[in-house]
């Protein structure tokens, strides 16, 4: 096992973020850093040298799934108002591992080719393989949030997906992948201020989509969205956590660290060799 | 532009590495440094503030493309002998950028669907988007190195192919793809203590192969096969690069600058905001 740094984390992060029973997102404070005792400063420290633990278990996820027997894979699901984070923590979190270990899928607006599959059907196709950190920048939660709010689709139809959803899950979670599904829960302020940035910094202006104030509108009816959804589908294969991100070094050192707890969790060992070692050496020193 | 800060560089690493007429690639010392007058020491230091710089140009590259107009790509494809640091290439350089602007492909030995199409097939569907620097850990020229070597086409065949993919890469360079190509170049000696290491080490064992001594055992084959392929398809729109790869800090500085000197000639800009800037902070204050 991989020596844990994080002692600042009072708590593990699964048990304190996790979704469970009677969880009222509107009790959520977007500005708090619950099971974590230490600052901007401390957190930031803490985020540099998880990065190392997460590129070693990596690394080892990856080698123990060529051996052979091992199928385990990593899925985490990132969701989240405009603004809220995601990419940094793609940036910051994931990317401190080798992107030969990722892979990476943002969901965009559905093509007219996956509008006439099941709303899962793009999302099969984009699950890590074995040995793999799989990252849904947005993801099939699309379908019951914005799907939902913008009334994309027919309440009967919004209905039948939540079942959907968990059997899916469940299903994926049997063939070995875990699953990490996160929303970055910010504040409507903070999203007005780091819109605001948007719109005065002339490198950030095409981070910035006029839509994305309309969106804000809706704010309360994606509240009641994501109230559902986090509700419906948290379940032991495939939980749910929120992560108060309005301090960004938090959100991202939370999910870091949701990352390492289930890697931890997995304890993925080097495979031993299927090959004669010794006898390897010697046809290797022949050719030397 | 990108402030420069590799003083050590006594010349253009495109214009020292680059295959050009009259090229032989026995005459390339594996152990050398070519263009680059630093050390170990200054070399890695050279690489962690490259990386800062190439973060910051894939940014402003896929910026660019969302900006509308802009459909400029860059392609790295990776070729080398087994050990010759591909996968160190792709994890102290190209991990350094944010994950969202690569897209990453390793190719393996070709699928019973790949090989009922002709060989290009699976590669234009892993060619990164505009905005994305795509990677290729191996590539089409598989089938024309171990392609040749192992007698998996016939003559005919692979004679074929040289000319096919001269016009492959014209085609997509024409497209807004820069092309870079990459020879990653080790002695045999070197290959064999980096093997013989694998098989010291256990938590190693996993990237060793009982292949690998069996395909070290051609090595001239595959020198020659080399030879022909970077010179029959280096040109102006795809050149090959050749790296000498014994010392792997030097590998990576040089794929490194070979990304920057292309980045630097594509010079990608922050977009112009396609909305009325004014308007829009003034609709996003009403909802402050």
């Amino acid at each position: 096992m991989i020596a844990k740094s994080q002692a600042r984390w009072t708590d593990d992060a699964a048990r304190v973020l996790r979704v469970t029973k009677g969880f009222q997102l509107s009790d959520v404070d977007p500005d708090a850093t619950p099971g974590y005792d230490g600052d901007k400063a401390a957190g930031k420290a803490d985020l540099k040298s998880g990065l190392e633990q997460l590129a070693e278990y990596q690394e080892r996820l990856y080698a123990a799934s060529r051996g052979g027997t091992a199928k385990d894979a990593v899925l985490l699901v990132l969701q989240a108002m405009d603004s809220a984070g995601k990419g940094g923590v793609v940036r910051h979190v994931v990317g401190g591992v080798d992107p030969q270990g990722i892979q990476l899928a943002a969901f965009k607006a559905p093509t007219e080719e996956e509008l006439a599959h099941d709303f899962l059907w793009r999302v099969e196709k984009r699950l890590p393989g074995a040995g793999l950190i799989g990252v849904f920048d947005r993801s099939h939660y699309e379908d019951v949030l914005i799907g939902r709010v913008r009334k994309l689709a027919d309440a009967q139809e919004i209905e039948r997906r939540y079942g959907a959803i968990v059997d899916f899950e469940r299903r994926i979670a049997d063939r070995g992948i875990r699953i990490i599904k996160v929303m970055l829960h910010i504040s409507p302020e903070e999203q007005g201020e780091r819109l605001m940035e948007r719109l005065e910094r002339p490198d950030k202006h095409w981070k910035y989509n006029p839509g994305d104030v309309d969106e804000r509108a809706r704010w309360s009816a994606y509240m009641d969205a994501y109230q559902t959804a986090l509700t419906r589908t948290s379940t032991d294969e495939a939980p749910w956590y929120v992560v108060p991100a309005n301090h960004k070094w938090y959100a991202r050192l939370a999910v870091q660290e949701l990352l390492l707890e289930a890697l931890e969790g997995i304890d993925p060992q080097w495979p031993v060799a299927e090959f004669d070692v010794e006898a390897e050496k010697k046809r290797l020193k022949a050719t030397l």
